[in-house]
Parts: structure tokens; sequence; C-alpha cells
């Protein structure tokens, strides 16, 4: 990387960590300003618009998702085992990366309204992400694993309600039992899948 | 109501349905006076501060809420019908309430990591909202509609996780299945809780 890139990179970082905390609402050139010690001018020469911003931070949360999720549950076997390291390395690896956890908790109910293209980007993600949860425990279907007659929409559906309830519950009410209580829901999840 | 009062209740629900579809962020007292038609100076008569905005838009949700969701369902029979009413009322009745969906998914992950009275708030009026599905499932165990054994606490986490992701799939995401996944998933943890 060269030094402009490298600037870039290190601004993105403090944005991903603002948006972690605060949503995208939490995320102006002023704040960023102020986390990264750089001015507002420096700032726009790196980001022209608030929405170039906007999508540079999902775009880089994207990557780092799947560094930090995918691609190490990828490396396990193919089946349960894969499915399992997906759940748990979104739950924990990716929640402990970032000051206020998820970005994509931070954000989804901040986009759904907001009709744009930071909203068009998040959807498309998180429909990438949907597909790889589908074909992961489609492969555990052929491998024998989850029973034959399984309905993998609906896994996916609740494969996410379990991460999201973990945000709240951990996050937002602070309960100390919402990890065991989410491994708890997935374990159960598992069971009636196979 | 006194005229007074009743201008209030009128701010309050146009407040209402700004924090449904942009959350606290899209509540400033600009956009409060462009939805209410009233001036700056009007609204801050009635408002003293952001905060009690806030405030008050939060404790009206919480009377909405009781009324249509909580209520109803404390008129149904003891035991699941109950537990049945009170998932259906806060997916259907509640939701369609408001212009962007359920008011608390909307500002859940905002105030997660914003520390605050609005903030204490939502968790007072959340943890209160667990307890009576709590006790709703307790009463099930009572009149042998749930299993002895069954884990309340589980039950509370896993019921929340649905109408969670109901949320994010309807709303984010736009699938039209949404609502089904939801209904096929609750019927599934009733079926496991028997």
């Amino acid at each position: 990387m060269g030094k402009g890139q490298e600037t870039k990179r290190a601004i993105v970082d403090e944005a991903l960590d603002l948006v972690s905390t605060g949503g995208l609402n939490g995320l102006s050139i002023g704040a960023l300003a102020r986390a990264t010690g750089m001015s507002k001018s420096g700032l726009f020469a790196h980001f022209q618009s608030k929405e170039q911003l906007q999508l540079t931070v999902l775009h880089v949360a994207t990557e780092r998702f799947v560094d930090i999720v995918i691609a190490p549950a990828l490396k396990q076997p193919r089946g349960e085992p894969r499915v399992r390291a997906m759940f748990e390395n979104s739950m924990k690896q990716w929640e402990s990366e970032l000051p206020g956890g998820c970005i994509y908790y931070a954000v989804s109910a901040e986009l759904d309204d907001q009709p744009g293209a930071a909203r068009d980007f998040l959807i498309k993600t998180q429909l990438d992400y949907q597909d790889t949860i589908r074909r992961a425990a489609e492969i555990a279907v052929e491998e024998g694993h989850f029973r034959k007659n399984l309905d993998l929409d609906q896994f996916v559906f609740e494969f996410g309600s379990i991460t999201s309830a973990y945000h709240y519950s951990g996050r937002l009410l602070g309960k100390p039992d919402a990890e065991m209580r989410a491994l708890k829901a997935f374990d159960a999840l598992l069971a009636r899948s196979r």
C-alpha cells in the first residue's frame, strides 16, 4: 500500500469503530475528524461525500466479515462442522472485532427505511451471507449430517434469528447469559436439523 | 384532554412515526417542525429538550404497546393461547401500527451503546416485556400446556429472536416469506415446549 492508501485505510478503521458504536448516523465528517485528528478538509480529500464514506465503510466491513467469519469456516470440513463454524465465528470473532459489536446489527434497523446506495449495498451483502449459510446447510444435507427434508430457507431464518437476539440481549439488555442462550438455541437448531 | 394536551398528543404521534422510520436520530426538532407544520419555538414550548422529547416518545410507545399487544393477550385464556396472542399481536397489530414498523426494533441497536435516560427507559420496558412473556409461559406450564422442565429464560430468548429476525427479513431484506418463516419458527417453538 502507498502512503495515501495507508492513510485512507487508517481513516476507514476509525470510521468502522464509529459505525459499530453509533450507526451510520454516528459517522459524521466532524466525528471522524475528532477520532483521527485530521482536518475536515483533509478527510474530504479522501472521501468526496458522506455517502461515499458510508459505502467505503460498508465495503471494508464486508471484506473483514469474509476474512473473519466466512473464510475460516470454509476451511472446516464440509457439513455440520462448517455450519457451526459460521455461527461461532459470527458470534465471537466478528463481535469482538468492533467496539460496539456487529456493524450489520448497528445499521440494519437504521437503513431499512432509508433508500439509497448504502441500503442497496447492505442488502446485497446480507443476501450473499444468507446464500452462504444456505449452501453450507445444503452441503450438510448432502453429507448426511442434516435430514433430507430440511427446509433450508427456514434454517437460514432461524440461524439469523439467534445472532440477532444475542446482540439484543447482550448489547442492549446487558444480560450475562446472552451467549449461553444463543449457543443453546443453536445446538437445538442443529439437533432438530439432523 | 385540554387543547394543550391534545396538541402535545398530536405532536407525539408524529414523533412516533418519525422514530419508527428513522430511529431517534430521525427525531430532530427540525424534522418534527416540518412534519407537524409547527414552528420550532412552538415545539420547544411542549418539549424543553431533545432528550425530553425522546423520553416522551418512548413513554407513549410503551403505553401503546400495552394497549395493542399486552392487554388483548391478557384477555385470552391462560396458557398457550395467551402466549400465542402475545406473539401474533407483537408481529401483526403492533407492526402495522407504525409506518416504519416496530419502534423498539428501530431504536434498540441505536441506543445499545448510548448511555442515558432514553436507553435506561428502553431497557426497563424491554425487561418488563420479557417478564410478561416469561410469566405467560410459566402459566402455560402450570396449565399443563407446556412441559414441566421447560427452560423459561430460554423460551423468552427464542420468542424474541423470532420477531427480531422477522423485522430484519421483512423490513430490511424485503422478503415476502418473512411472516410465514416467523410463524413457522414460532409454531416449532411451541411444539418443542409442549
